[in-house]
């Protein structure tokens, strides 16, 4: 299994999720600034694998921090927590990952502060572990969920390069397979960045798992066709209320299941659970450059001066989400009360 | 106005439209080979564009036929007609255009060769300018359906660049904007082609008509924004009960259409209206080269081995479709009833 993201004694080294699948290249990066910056390049996406990496991220800082007492040092962390605040609004794990980070510090500030580095830097690594058994439970929860055979959508990258590994709406999908289901999965290509024919194509094949990609605008003639039984998707951000913001065109994908009577699934971690977001509506959504929509690799598509939209992600409502697939179980509808009570 | 097609002494010239926007390039087939790869690989596309340069084709292959009798040119035709059959299987228009040169044949085949050939060239000449007076003449019916101010999108390019001339869904737009209408476009790019982002996005540019290119995928996130108020899309074949064969992805928008309560209109010449097709289910479907999928601008998005589907177009059943707009008036459901006397 690659690594999508790890600790090392230089930094943390990513799988450079641009040059996928044609390129595998790793780039490490030695400063917390570095790490800030792979998140908002996207050399690492995926809510979840966003969270640790930010997570990771403070840690580089806080290790390689000037400093002899607390106080500096939570100066520091201050300014560190701020940087990898303002990469990505919309993933709600990175603020999961900051305040964890946080809230570790305090637990511990009144230790040396080589006892502090340390204890950030094995915190991360924790949140790393926790991550692949997340996505592991996921799979278990998910897996009966799906059909014994047959045609399952996905939309974007929710996959190990989207986490710390196995994925949460690719976890579901592994696990089923290993459970022995005959499952042949369809890849939204995930224009403007082609998360699913760059990355989803390329792990699945990698495992042995049948794929095929298509452009997105096709997902609708494929559901009527009767290939697709079941979509498993991730979350970036999932409300109080089951409304769940995740890569742009999900909503499409939604209203699509809905219309052909398929099960519309949502694996995500408890990270990607807001609590504190009433609904969808108050979800940010990141707006990216204009350059994703208009060049493919480099080459224009579109006539100069004319306006596009590039709005990274989408909020599909909660009435259209059959079950909530998190590590702790699955969630039904009403998912006010049935977010709440695995939230315990 | 750019010329998409041309009848020239030198043979058919085309505005070559795998090279647009960033390049405004015109090849001339001088045979009607040339004018039979230029339909298959795309140089010329959309429905209408295609029946007339197939006449066009079928005019010049017979310009050049050797035969001093009608029983040799009957032959020759036949030849002609075969290949230009051949090209691309799911626009009607092409075989209405080869349907029409036939009889044509027919009515003056007791003549001279010298005036067999000149009455085929006049014939197809005679198809251009009655193509572009449908387009007018559709933008006359339709625009009083669009709303006096708003976003309207549409799927694919329906525009001059898919006809002979001011274009199907684009001259409904076009017609309704020159009427006064405050219309803001929003166009799907349209993958696998990108006929959305390189060709409308172009075509409307160079008329000053706002235009908003957006990923397919964004469709149903501006619906719930309520940016759209109506769609208009093209067609490539409506059968006898309304159901439209058009650019893939079109049933995606239909449906997003209806989940939003958006009018979703077709504007479509009586050349793409096939009587003798009952349903959508008898439409044929082409499948274009997977390397449409795989590669984009010669940069291979997809892992090695990975399978893809490439579907050029797909069904929206007639009951997703409020009104189909045509030169001769504007067709309500039910549709059997309603094509069937528009066609008198």
């Amino acid at each position: 299994m690659v690594k999508t993201l790890e600790w090392t004694d230089d930094g943390v080294r990513f799988i450079d999720q641009r040059k996928l699948p044609t390129e595998e290249s790793f780039v490490t990066c030695a400063t917390y600034e570095e790490v800030a910056e792979a998140i908002r390049n996207m050399t690492v996406r995926g809510a979840p694998a966003i969270g640790v990496a930010a997570a990771m991220g403070i840690a580089l800082g806080m290790r390689d921090a000037e400093g002899d007492h607390a106080g500096e040092l939570r100066r520091r962390l201050d300014e560190i927590c701020d940087t990898m605040g303002e990469t990505r609004p919309t993933a709600v794990n990175l603020f999961w990952a900051i305040e964890r980070m946080r809230r570790r510090f305090d637990e511990i500030s009144e230790s040396t502060p080589a006892q502090i580095r340390q204890a950030l830097i094995l915190e991360a690594q924790r949140m790393y572990v926790e991550d692949i058994a997340a996505c592991e439970a996921m799979g278990r929860h998910g897996a009966a969920l799906l059909p014994s055979s047959g045609g399952v959508l996905t939309h974007c990258n929710a996959g190990a390069l989207a986490t710390c590994g196995y994925g949460t709406a690719l976890g579901v999908i592994r696990s089923a397979v290993e459970s022995g289901k005959k499952l042949h999965v369809f890849a939204d290509e995930t224009r403007p960045f082609l998360q699913g024919s760059r990355l989803t194509a390329w792990e699945l094949m990698k495992d042995g798992i049948p794929t095929t990609v298509i452009s997105d605008n096709m997902a609708g003639a494929m559901m009527r066709l009767g290939k697709i039984c079941a979509v498993v998707v991730g979350a970036d951000r999932i409300a109080a209320n089951g409304d769940v913001a995740n890569k742009i065109g999900t909503y499409t994908v939604a209203v699509l299941a809905k219309e052909h009577a398929i099960p519309f699934y949502v694996a995500a971690p408890f990270s990607s659970i807001d609590l504190a977001t009433p609904t969808g509506a108050q979800i940010p959504i990141e707006q990216r450059s204009a350059r994703e929509v208009t060049h493919i690799s480099g080459k224009q598509i579109v006539p100069d001066g004319v306006k596009v939209e590039n709005p990274a992600f989408d909020v599909t409502p909660a009435r259209l989400v059959t079950a909530i697939i998190t590590e702790r179980g699955v969630a039904q509808p009403t998912y006010a009360e049935s977010l709440q009570k695995l939230a315990g």
